[in-house]
C-alpha cells in the first residue's frame, strides 16, 4: 500500500492520543507533523505519554503545511479550529479527515465548492464508531420490512442525558423511511408512568443507566412471529480508531466532500 | 415412583389441558377423575381435543371426591371457584394444588389451620413458571450485592398493561431487601418524557411491546466495572407445566399450607 | 391495491395453512384455486382446520390453471411437485411464487428463458423468513470491516443437524465477502475439544440446543473496543408470512426471474 | 462503621493498585502498612501512579506487623508468599484477605485449625468478581429445576485457553448437584465438527473469541416452552474491587477460615 503522508490537530486530547496509536501501529500511516496549541518545534515523542514518534510540533496549521509534505490533515480539535483548519487545508492541497461537529449547511456548500475546485477528497465525520454507524444504517433497513420498532440504549450512571444522541439519531433515521404509526396496543396503558419509555415518531426508546455499563445500544424489530435485533456495545475509545482509519484511506481516492462515514461505508 | 393419583379441576381451560397432556405423559401421575362445569358422567377421552384418559368427568367436587380415591385436587380454576374447592379437598384429605389467585390474609390464616388440624400438605401458586420465579428469587438474592437495577420486561404488543405483574412484583422483592435509592446521575434529565422508565422504589422498569415476542423479562444489576444479567424467555403456556409437576410432586411430601411457589424451590 | 388473484399449491401442508391464513386477512389478495393430492372438488372451506374460503380445489394444476383466472401460483409443495409446477404456471402466463428448494443451474437457466420469452415474473425463494434473510445481508455487509466474527445457532433440542442450515449459509455469504482469516489467538488451545466450535473458513459456528429454544441465530463481530450483534429470532411458522406476502406483491411488479428472498429485498 | 485497619502485599500488582484506589476511597478502610519486594521505608505516595497513601512500605511482613497496628491483611502476591504470609498473619493476630490460589486440602486444614485457636477470622478467595460467583451460584441453583444446560463464554482472542477457568467451574459446580445427562437429540450429529461445543457430564460449553469483547459468560438452562438466562459482564479489573470489600468487611465478622467468596454470599 502507498504510504500516506499525515499531519494530525490535537494530538494530546483523547482521540488524538488514539490516532497516534494507530498512526504508529499502521504501516502505511506516516506523521509528517503536528498541530497543536503548544509545545512549537518540539518532537511528538517529546511529549510524556505520546508513542515514539518524531514528527515536529507547530502551533499553527498554515505554517505547518508550508514546512511539511502531507497527503491529510486529521484534525480532532474542537469545532471552531476545526472549521478554520478544513479550508486552510483544502487551500494547501491537503485531504482534510475532520471529527468535530458544528457545520452548518451553509458551511458544507462553501467546502463543497472548494473541494471541487481543487479535485480534492475530504471527509467530515461527528462519528467514527463504525459498528454503530452500521447499526443506525442496518436500522434503516430493516425499518422498510419491520415497522414495529423499540431502541433500548446502556450506558453507564454518570451520563446526564436520556435518550443518548445515537439513540436519538437512530429513531431518526428510521422515521426517515418509515410512515408514522403508534405502536403498542390502541388501548394500552401504565401502571407506573414512564414504563412504555420515550416516544419519537411511534418509535420507543428505553434508556437504562447502570454502574459497570460503557455505552450499548440495540434496536429491535417485531413482525409476526419473529424479532431482530441490531447491537452494539463500545467498550473503549479505540472502538473509533476503525473509522478514522477507514476514512485516512478512503479520502486519498475520492474527490469530493462526504458528511457522515455512514456514505463511505457500502 | 409412587403413583399419585389425581382429580383435576377446570380441565377444558388453556392451563387444564396442558394440564392433561402432562398427566398423560407423567408415568406416575394418574388421572382418577375431574370436576368441570358441564359435561357429567362422559370421560375426559370423550371431549375432542382432550388427551385420552378415560376418567371420569363430575359437575360437583364432592360428589367426586366421594366416589373416587384422590391423593391430590389440582385446581385450575377461577379464584371463585378455587377458594370454595380448596376448603372441600382438605376436608376429604386430599392435597389441594391450586392455581389460582384472590386469596386474602385471612383465608390464608383459616385454611392455614385447617391443613394443620388434617396433617396435609397443601400449595397455592398464582405463578407455575418455574423460570420466573427462579429470575425473581435471584433478582432478590443478587440485589443485596448490586444496589443498582433495572428491569425490562417484553411482551407481544396485544398486551395492554405496562410494567407486568412479573416486572412489578420483582421490583417489590427486590424493595424488600434493598434500601432505597435514587439511581442514575443525580442531574440527569430526559430530552423525550420517559425515556428513563418508570421507578419502583428507585428501580427502573421499561416495557417493551412488538410483534412477534412472547413474553420475557431480564434484570440488569450494575456494579463498578461489571454487570449482571438474569433473563426468563416464556416462548408457549408449556413453560408453566414444570412448576405443576413440581408442585404435584411436592405437596405429597409437605403437611403444611405453602403460598408461592417460590417457598418450594430451594 | 390492485387485488391479486391466487393458486394456492399444497394448503394442507404447515406453511400452506399459515399462507391460507395470510391470503384470509390480506384484503388485496383473493384465493381463486387451490391445488391438493385429494379433495378433487371441495372448497377450501370444507376442510376442518382451514379457513372459510370458497375456492375450489383441484387435484391438477393445469385444469385449474385451465378453468380459473389466476394471477400468481403459490406453490409449498416438495422439490419434485415445485419443478413441474413453476413450468407450467409460466405456460399459462401465471406468475410463480415457489417455496421450494431442489434447482439446480440447469433448472434456473431454462425457467429465465421460460420467462423472459413471457415477459412474466418469477419469485423462487428457499427462505421466506425475511427477518433472516436480513440477518445474513447485514452480516455480508458487516463482514467488510469486522473480519472476526463468530455464529452461534440456538435450537430446541430435537433438531438432528449442527449447525443449522442457516447457519452454514450465513458463513458461505462472509465467506465470498471477506479474505479466509484464522480467528483468535495463534496459539489457542483447547481444555476440552470442541471449545472453539466448528471452523468454516475461519469463521467460528456454534450450535446451542436446549429444550424451549425454537430457532434463534447471532453473528457477532469483534472490533477493536467494539462488537456488533445481529441476532434473529424465530417464534413460529408465521414468521415466514411476511416474506410470502412480500414476494406475492413483488412478482407482479417485476419481470424476470429471482431465486433467493434476499435480491428482492434492498 | 468502626475503620479497618489494613496492611497490603503486592500493591503495585494490577489487583494490588486497583485494591489501593478502593481503600483510598472507602471511609472505613485505613492503610497502616505495604509489603513490596522493594521501596522498603517508602511511602505509598512516593510511587509514581499510586494514590496518595502516606503509609509505609515493609519488604518483610513480619517485621511489618511488628512496627504497625493491622486488622486485615490484604494478600495479592503469589501463589508462594501468600501462603507463607497467611501464617504470618495469623500469627500476629492479623485477619487474611488471600486472594491468591495454589492451597492444597491439607493447608487447607492446617489453616483451619491455627485459625480457630486463635479464634480469628480468615478468607482464601480465588475469584473476587462478585458477579461472576452469583452468576455460578444461581446456575447451581437452577440446575435443581432445569437439566438440560449450555454455557458460552466470550473473551478478547488474545486469550490462549477455552473453555475459560469460570466457565469450566461452572460446569463443575453443576456436575455436583445434577445427575450426569446426555443432551440434545439422542441422534444429533455434526455436519462440521466441533459445532456442539465441548462436553463436561453433557453440560456443553462453547468459547468465543473475538477482538473487542473483554469476559463474559451466560448460562443457558432449557426447560419446556421457556429458558432461564444468567449472564456476567466482566468490563475491567474494577469489577473485582466489589469483592474484595465484602470480603474484608466479612473477615472483621466471623471466626473461622472461609474458602471462596460463594460462602460469604448468602
Amino acid at each position: 500500500m502507498e504510504p500516506i503522508k499525515i499531519v494530525i490537530a490535537g494530538p494530546r486530547g483523547r482521540m488524538g492520543r488514539e490516532a497516534l496509536e494507530l498512526i504508529h501501529k499502521t504501516e502505511h500511516f506516516i506523521l509528517v507533523g503536528a498541530v497543536d496549541r503548544t509545545n512549537e518545534g518540539k518532537k511528538i515523542s517529546d511529549i510524556e505519554g505520546l508513542p515514539p514518534l518524531d514528527a515536529v510540533i507547530f502551533t499553527d496549521l498554515e505554517r505547518c503545511l508550508q514546512e511539511v509534505n502531507a497527503d491529510v490533515l486529521l484534525d480532532l480539535t474542537t469545532p471552531e479550529i476545526g472549521r478554520a483548519h478544513i479550508k486552510i487545508a483544502i487551500q494547501y492541497g491537503v485531504r482534510p479527515v475532520v471529527g468535530t461537529t458544528g457545520f452548518t449547511q451553509d458551511d458544507l456548500k462553501e467546502l463543497e465548492l472548494l473541494v471541487e475546485d481543487k479535485k480534492l477528497g475530504a471527509i467530515i465525520a461527528p462519528n467514527f464508531a463504525v459498528g454503530a454507524i452500521l447499526m443506525m444504517k442496518f436500522s434503516q433497513m430493516a425499518a422498510k420490512y419491520f415497522q414495529d420498532i423499540e431502541i433500548i440504549e446502556l450506558h453507564h450512571d454518570q451520563k446526564l442525558d436520556a435518550p443518548s444522541g445515537t439513540g436519538i439519531k437512530t429513531a431518526e433515521l428510521i422515521a426517515q423511511v418509515r410512515d408514522s404509526k403508534k405502536q403498542g396496543h390502541p388501548n394500552e396503558y401504565e401502571h407506573i408512568e414512564g414504563a412504555r419509555g420515550a416516544e419519537y415518531d411511534g418509535i420507543r426508546l428505553h434508556s437504562v443507566r447502570l454502574p459497570g455499563l460503557v455505552a450499548h445500544q440495540e434496536v429491535l424489530f417485531g413482525g409476526e412471529g419473529q424479532t431482530l435485533t441490531i447491537r452494539h456495545d463500545s467498550y473503549n475509545r479505540a472502538s473509533f480508531m476503525s473509522g478514522v482509519k477507514l476514512a485516512i484511506d478512503t479520502v486519498m481516492k475520492i474527490d469530493l466532500l462526504v458528511y457522515g462515514l455512514e456514505n463511505i461505508l457500502e
